[in-house]
């Protein structure tokens, strides 16, 4: 297995050639196993078979202590990976890694030498699949009309980077990712912005291989959407802010799942929560729930504590900023930065930034001398103030990633999957949970055979139709 | 418009030439109509422009005050019934009607006289599709072999009579239900039970017209089953046994929707909450909320009060009912009577049972002389022992069958709608929500051209992929 | 026993010569005395040795069945009834009294006959007392001055009757109330207001016997007011209006125990909830649970749902009233009917009133025509739409009446008790606590000795201090 | 003013000459005056009467942020230290103080040169008020019998250090502490068990100066307690272990107001929640939110999270933990680290302690080689792993302390206080409230005098009888 890091505002990350050598020790692996049950019963489900056998496996995701259970969990069901025990799995990735050097990881983690590159790749934001799509796209200009990439007629600083990379290579190897395409079973794919993309591509028909969208399963969505947030929402402000939250009166903008995971938590805390929406559905569900639905504009000069969780942009404006509390709160745990008008805060004439602590700020409005403290700076605050999600959040994302990973391999000369975005099959998310039941100490109902029939499903499941909603 | 009312253990069912002589009065229609915002939106919103103008509308319908709102509102969209008021509308259905007198009924409601039957339907339960659809087979075989229906070959008590029904109107007329289903524009359903029954047509190739399938609207699901039998479970317990809901160990069988609303019902009351499930996924989000998921065998002996939610049978058999505790409460909030073993309790050896009061009985074991407590006969207990679900649920669920008979009418003539069964489009899903935000004073924030562009939505909506599960 | 009826709005009451005869039946009380497990407890520990044979016990309480179980279980007590079972217990009560009827069967309960009143007093309320005290008052200003009391010098319509029923009775025997009082061991109170009285005389030197203020039980007040009301405020807005209470706004005035249940219940269903207070204290409490506290001025014409629930009077003025939105929903749960403005309302200029159902009635204002709807005529919701507190909460209180009446008894010749109100020890509270625990599966732990010293209490209880405040 | 340090776990504790030395910023305690707007509040109020001119003020607390805010609020009212700013408060403090350094920082505290002592204590624990009384004990024994204090005589080795001092300080100036505790007017204590403490000395008739008992304000008891530690509890388990709440089983041990907090916390976050109690009036509240009460004995191999709360010794004994499951977590919130048996730990043989780390342990059972998590050495978890209570936490706490004072000093001369424990009285309890409720913008409702009369209170308060529970 070849490992390479996505970037993250904070994260520990790390560059070793294996796991045993990571920062983080083997004590904190152990601990987080006994948190992440999924993976630990893929190992003793899958593990005797050996069903990865073989397979040259490259992801691309945040290097933390959940993901070193991952890739020990994908060798495990490797034979010669769980022979030759945890040096099997190179990892390209270091804390502080710049643009480039992240890039430059992901191409190292693509090469796996003169047979080409990796039979499946497991991705999280689709960079490795970018990088095989557009080092295709170069290399089929190339041998048509001679023509390299031209990285300067980008506006996109990480895309020149990347068109960097790729002429580099056209230069030594003009079939290297060519190459890599037809060796290709397939990718899955674990986040929103990566499966979208995937879809963009399936709709212009550019796709080059088969891809499993484990981003909507029910195991992985409300996990890392809801419950994630739940948890981690609440982690964050408390450590950077050690705030009382009972009493407060929060925003949260978005009612989504994270917005769901979100007000829930600020509510059970004892804040006064508001939400803002756009889609009548979500804003129906807060009201069902005894929450207001009020724009921004209406709560902004009266809450103390501001969350966004839409994955959109240009939710929190400077113009919005300047109008709140002395001291109110600002954050992000839906998407990128841009939720937040983090370039209007910094650019705004006379502001002073006054850093509190690591990824705490205050930010003064020279006219009214107040200040907001903006948490992450406007990043994931989740991720940034505390630690991300639990690993049994993560076990749940990961373990669609195996059970995904399995799929395609299992299926690789089948013709099942064609160059197209699959989600992953109810039975196999059903299978996801089922995995999760016993660590926590649930016993399942059986269905009679008569009662299946009744209900039209079989006794095994999957046991709803794809389009319920949980 | 014509009107039939669906047989139900309770609701006030009445026999009226139209909705101006029934039992509730006007006062009762009027303050129902405070709490059916959606519908009186649409009256605002549509009846300028009589966009049903003309349309033969049979109903199907519980007749219930919610019911007379909708009854309202369709003919408030059809000028000419507008015009005469009240009395355009004329109702089939009584009190205590048997199923003999339940299938003349719909018989009745489907007659419009000699131009053949209604335009449009609105269903409920699909007793009127299925009669048109059994009408026409019938006619099919008496037109090929001359031979009429046999009510005696079924053993189905209730089926005998719609071929009674059918054969009786054979012998008058026998093209009645050939020119009904030549007529009809289509139908629209609303009920679990009557969509599955069109998709089962529709895969056997024998849907004879449009459906649309209001069920799975989220605005009609998420009301019907989660907000409501969050609403209507406790309701339905105190009314029926002023128990102290608090401190009591629930069982409550099945974490669909409907489970979902009563373990939340149940919990903030003050409720030790266990549920049973099948599906591993519903499971794990039970234990995401705190709520063990155990076996019924585990808690038989324990509980106090056992709620069946799972639209399955065989849920609660006498052999689960005898091992109870004295004065367990035993109820069913999810679909037909046999999710308990009302015939196996009926049935059972010396059993004495006692009536508290009508819809609250006590089933006496001879073994040990304990009893437990059966509500509503194990028919739905929100209906027979409370008033079924509030106007404002009610409101959601008949605003989407308004909008749906609006869009096939709409579309009578464009052939956008083959006779195969369609869920309501997602715009109009949103549109339903949004005629609700009004009465509850939210306000929505609107999306930029720019943001909508950003997450590729159209501004006015939809707003959310058709898989989005809220 | 000798047993008279408060008069109430509502609750079931009946004039009967014993329980046996009463228009509950058997079956009825059998079922509440499962919910009743205090009750039972005393009956298995207490009956065997009859720790209240030969006791004359009156009783001034609302005639429910939950009174039927308390009768029963005094008379369990005592040795002679127990033998002759069920008929030893006098009722005077039936519904409907008037209030002439009313003080005529609390004289009636008070007299035992040649030997004077009862030995002890279960009180709820207070009248029972006051006649004794008032009696007694009149005796001597008759002895001391030939004068007899004045009904119409009282402007107070039911004080009149009081003075007239002692008036007349002075003629016949002009010591009855004084040989009374010389009987009397003492009595026990449950209600604030008979408890306030109590009080009052005691500061006023004028109290002529012992008395318990069962009220301030913790195990009486947090279940009668808090988790009671939290049980009863829904069943009531049910029952009265089946209106959806998710996404309603309601005002709750007042944030005492009442007021604390009926929030938590409202919140709960999905109301957004909004508090009024005068006691800062109890507003920082309700600001800790995420609800807002605000001014009743400053919610009346945005809010669904008002309840008064502070004990005090002019909380919803006719003022406020005609502010408010058509079918705001008005009920008090806490007190009088004074809370509401109701002579304001029925005395305003051309009001019209509407009874939608018996104790539901809607008030329209002629200048609005809006109209708002009033629950039980502005007098306890709970017991006028609904059926008042669950026998388990009686269960609570009445457990505490028994204890005390015991108490009482046992100490008759000991001195222990001075013409004061004493609170009932906090042994015997938590005594009362204990006797429920078993009913609902729990399991206590036990102090070893050493960690008993340690706290500094004994093994046995009680644990806390007399001002912990639980 | 003059300041020490109690010893702690954690807590940024420091050695300066005055605040605005320390090592915690001017930024940070700024932000912290945001959130304690009781203490800003005092100063806006008080500050212009300088009604503290002149007192001699000896505090000893933990030395943190809020602790500083404190001490500004202190000089603020103080009108020579207003002048003289911020180096007017000596404090004797610093971080990792050894016992004996610890006590030396007391008597430091305490030592305002010739003129004596202090006027007045603000105490947290009861230590500068002990060193007092044992001190003026052996200067009466000295002056009697000639005497020293024997360190040797005591086998409690903190003991032995006071007595040391003490000795030390006798053969230097034998009335030293005599003088001390002549000129003190009082002191006021906040914690449970400095208060304790002092009711012992009042029984005893050994208490030398009044003292006010802030510990059982509401506000400062619900706070501390209960508001406090729902905040802190899943902050510090999250901190410390990362470990998803939701889904898990939690085992609470004791119910009282700590406990109480606890469980809402744990079941909000999703936890199945179970309590230990021995008081049945706790165990029946823990029942009536739908919380089983269990014995530790009958989770003990079940449960994923252990909190005890109790306030006594032995709760989680060390037989208890090998019983666990691997990587159960057990935490104490409630008092002195001998809640759990840390001793039994860390004295059973064949024991593995493995640092995880800094507060976070894991002890490995040799027998079965599962190991158990325990934060914070087993002292206040919410101390050692998160940061204590936030800041409007400590701002009610400290209000408290600031309102005993001025009461004290204002009555230092009129005889009002007796050498007795008070509690503080209730009108300045609610005073305490009332200045916390701007900031969360909340607004009281006035009693008319009329409404006042009617319930028998002042228009200003105190609006409860003392016996109140809230």
């Amino acid at each position: 297995m070849a490992l390479t890091v996505s970037r993250t505002a904070t994260g520990r990350e790390f560059k070793v050639k294996d796991i045993a050598q990571a920062d983080f020790g083997r004590l904190e692996i152990e601990l987080a196993e006994v948190e992440m049950p999924g993976l630990m019963a893929c190992r003793a489900e899958f593990g005797p078979t050996q069903p990865l056998k073989g397979a040259r496996i490259t992801g691309s995701l945040h290097m933390t202590i959940q993901t070193a259970v991952l890739i020990e969990t994908l060798t495990a069901l490797d034979h010669a990976a769980a022979a030759i025990a945890r040096d099997s799995a190179a990892v390209f990735a270091w804390k502080g890694e710049t643009l480039e050097e992240y890039w430059w990881c992901t191409e190292k983690a693509l090469d796996w030498g003169p047979g080409g590159g990796p039979d499946l790749i497991v991705d999280d934001g689709g960079d490795a699949t970018l990088l095989i799509h557009e080092g295709v796209k170069a290399e089929e200009e190339y041998e048509r009309s001679g023509k390299l990439p031209n990285p300067n007629e980008t506006e996109n600083a990480e895309f020149r980077i990347v068109l960097s990379i790729i002429k580099e290579g056209l230069l030594i190897d003009p079939k290297r990712y060519t190459r890599m395409k037809d060796r290709l079973v397939g990718v899955s794919e674990e986040t929103t912005t990566g499966v979208k993309r995937l879809y963009q591509m399936q709709a212009n028909g550019t796709l080059l291989f088969p891809a499993i969208n484990v981003n909507d399963s029910v195991t992985k969505r409300k996990f890392d959407n809801l419950y994630g947030c739940r948890h981690s929402l609440p982690d964050g402000l408390m450590r950077a802010t050690d705030v009382m939250i009972a009493g407060k009166i929060a925003v949260v903008c978005g009612y989504g799942d994270v917005g769901k995971g979100c007000a829930a938590a600020l509510k059970a805390a004892g804040a006064r929560v508001i939400v803002t929406e756009i889609d009548p559905i979500c804003a129906l569900q807060a009201l069902m729930e005894g929450i207001p639905v009020l724009t921004l504009e209406d709560m902004v000069a009266e809450a103390d504590i501001f969350v966004t969780t839409t994955g959109n942009k240009d939710i929190i404006m400077v113009s919005h900023m300047k109008q709140m509390k002395n001291n109110a709160i600002v954050c992000n745990i839906g998407h990128f930065d841009n939720e937040i008008d983090m370039l209007g805060l910094e650019t705004y004439p006379g502001i002073k930034r006054i850093t509190i602590k690591p990824q705490t700020d205050r930010w003064i409005f020279p006219e009214t001398n107040r200040g907001i403290i903006v948490l992450a700076e406007g990043r994931l605050m989740n991720l940034g103030c505390a630690t991300g999600h639990p690993s049994f959040v993560m076990s749940c994302s990961f373990t669609n990633q195996v059970i995904a990973q399995l799929e395609l391999w299992k299926e690789r000369g089948s013709g099942k999957y064609e160059k197209k975005v699959y989600v992953l099959p109810k039975h196999l998310d059903e299978k996801v949970a089922s995995l999760h039941l016993g660590k926590l100490g649930a016993k399942l109902t059986k269905l009679t055979p008569d009662q299946a029939a009744y209900i039209s499903v079989p006794v095994e499941g999957p046991y709803k139709p794809p389009h319920y909603r949980y």
